[in-house]
């Protein structure tokens, strides 16, 4: 639903978008001038309203996603075998992206921003971030030999850090000192909200342990900033067919993960095997959400994706005191306030760059 | 020593001002204007200096206070009446004052600035701060009705958010946008510091609980922000004088709460019993600790007095591991983190008014 949503929006807004560009492209007379700043002055707008709407998307899909995940661990263990669940999330965001090209092509007819075949020069950097998600999830098998869950989900916080290196050192953007203040504050407020009584066995973990958390946290912040790159690269194609060519090796890298972890147990027992209401829910949510975040790639940044995803969990724990009964620590009030600190921060430091 | 050392920075840097402040009653020819340019710039330097030494003292001073309170513990319960230990402390201070006095009136004479007699217009308020922390003192009995003593150390931080209203109330300073951030998360950051696995119960502190330990932070909130404003009001006047009077009526309210509180102990067993090396050093401590206050609210204000007391905090945290082997946590971190991050911002925004 609120996929569609964004999806119709972003149609409007797109069609606002090509007027200004065929606009530019004629030559402008005085009036013609006035129009284009006008229409500059709405483009941004529009801009404004979409890069929000993709970003309350992202935040409200994160949130349910990780409720989901509550629910499903409630309901059991995993029955599924998780692989061939990824492959199905990777499968269907290429069938959306499909769905909504096909609806683009008869509106709109094939043009060279729209159209899905490619050079190889163009496809040839859409499998490095799956490639690189691939090798983060196999090293996660390795990482809890070092640290346990709740652990992992400490130093999982260092993806923060590491996405505002990556994204200053490699799409070479400015952030401001306050906006920097505001990432650290980000951190330690995430991580200060997920502080429980088995928390400081983190500070137990081996070198090793650290090594592969920053390792980790390095590989998934590059795959994001790259996501980015190669998103905004050429700002006018569209962003379905560049969604397609990222899910389509999304698609095979998956599949190779099936053949080498799951392979005997899709044989034996089914390639759905375990499969339940939630489970199919869960890669719905996925999906959804999978496609939120390349738009918010798309029509913001990596940093918006941090913040939305952190704005997220502490969203979920707020939920969950309402669906599952659980209680909030001081902690995660002092971390929210931090997070929310750091958000008003984060705009400070905008408007005074 | 360091009160000496800052005492004698202080004559110093008194001298500077009150030369400078000697030659602006004098009518002003070409270059004696550009003398008071001259010493108007190393008396900025010389009052930065001071700033930084009062509280560069007070941080020192309040945590080898709180080492000091940690290691007469480990000795055992107290065995001295607090009352009585309190009055002593009072009594010091006195008596450093006079003799910091005596020391001014040989060197410079008794002028109108530093003379001990006063008028009735002056010393009226001088009862008022003390009266407050007696008030404090005594609700402190009762909020342990509703709050552990643990519980009683997170709701201190309190402190930290009315000092800052009452601030911008009754001295009327403004502190920027930034500032107001870096004060909500120097509190949220100290609070996390002293997060430890029974912290959660404060959040079941009954409603009275919460109104009292509101009342409390606003009474010491109050009395901080007046003893500034009465030291503030007439700056030329000399801060051992000032002092002088502060103390007089604070040995007053303590004599009154040893007559309530422990009169028959000190009766039976007299006014020294249990009086240990430990014990004297914390009266001193206290003592200079207190002086140091004072002399960061007349060179500097509240808000630095926080900041300061803050810092003294976390650095009695990294001390402790060193002489008690305490074990530091993650939270401990965490919140350490945001402190430093406030107190960055802090300066930020002083830099930006």
């Amino acid at each position: 639903m609120d996929y569609r949503r964004i999806k119709d929006q972003d149609k409007e807004q797109d069609a606002v978008h090509d007027d200004i560009e065929s606009l530019r492209g004629k030559p402008l007379s005085g009036s013609a001038n006035s129009m284009v700043m006008l229409g500059g002055s709405s483009s941004v707008q529009s801009k404004w309203k979409r890069k929000s709407a993709v970003t309350l998307a992202l935040t409200v899909l994160t949130s349910s996603q990780a409720i989901l995940i509550v629910w499903s661990k409630r309901a059991g263990k995993y029955e599924y075998s998780v692989t061939t669940a990824n492959f199905l999330v990777e499968a269907l965001k290429c069938a959306i992206s499909l769905a909504a090209l096909a609806r683009i092509w008869r509106n709109e007819g094939v043009t060279e921003d729209n159209r899905l075949s490619t050079s190889w020069d163009e496809v040839s950097v859409y499998p490095i971030p799956a490639a690189l998600y691939l090798i983060k999830n196999l090293l996660q098998y390795y990482i809890f030999a070092y640290v346990d869950a709740p652990g992992y989900q400490i130093l999982k916080n260092l993806n923060i850090i590491s996405t505002g290196i990556l994204y200053r050192i490699i799409l070479k953007k400015q952030l401001s000192e306050i906006q920097w203040a505001a990432f650290i504050l980000l951190c330690a407020g995430c991580t200060t909200a997920q502080l429980n009584s088995t928390s400081d066995r983190v500070l137990q973990t081996p070198f090793q342990g650290w090594v592969m958390a920053i390792v980790m946290a390095l590989l998934s912040g590059f795959a994001g900033v790259y996501t980015e790159a190669i998103i905004k690269k050429r700002p006018s194609r569209n962003i379905n067919v560049q969604n397609f060519w990222l899910y389509v090796f999304g698609m095979a890298f998956n599949a190779m993960a099936i053949l080498v972890q799951d392979f005997d147990a899709v044989m034996n027992k089914g390639f759905f095997h375990g499969y339940s209401l939630v489970t199919i829910l869960m890669i719905l949510n996925h999906a959804l959400s999978g496609i939120a975040v390349s738009m918010v790639m798309k029509y913001a940044d990596n940093i918006v994706k941090v913040y939305s995803t952190s704005v997220a969990m502490l969203l979920t724990a707020v939920l969950s005191v309402f669906l599952f009964g659980f209680h909030l620590s001081l902690a995660f009030f002092l971390g929210s306030t931090v997070v929310s600190v750091a958000i008003y921060m984060h705009s400070l430091g905008k408007l005074q760059r």
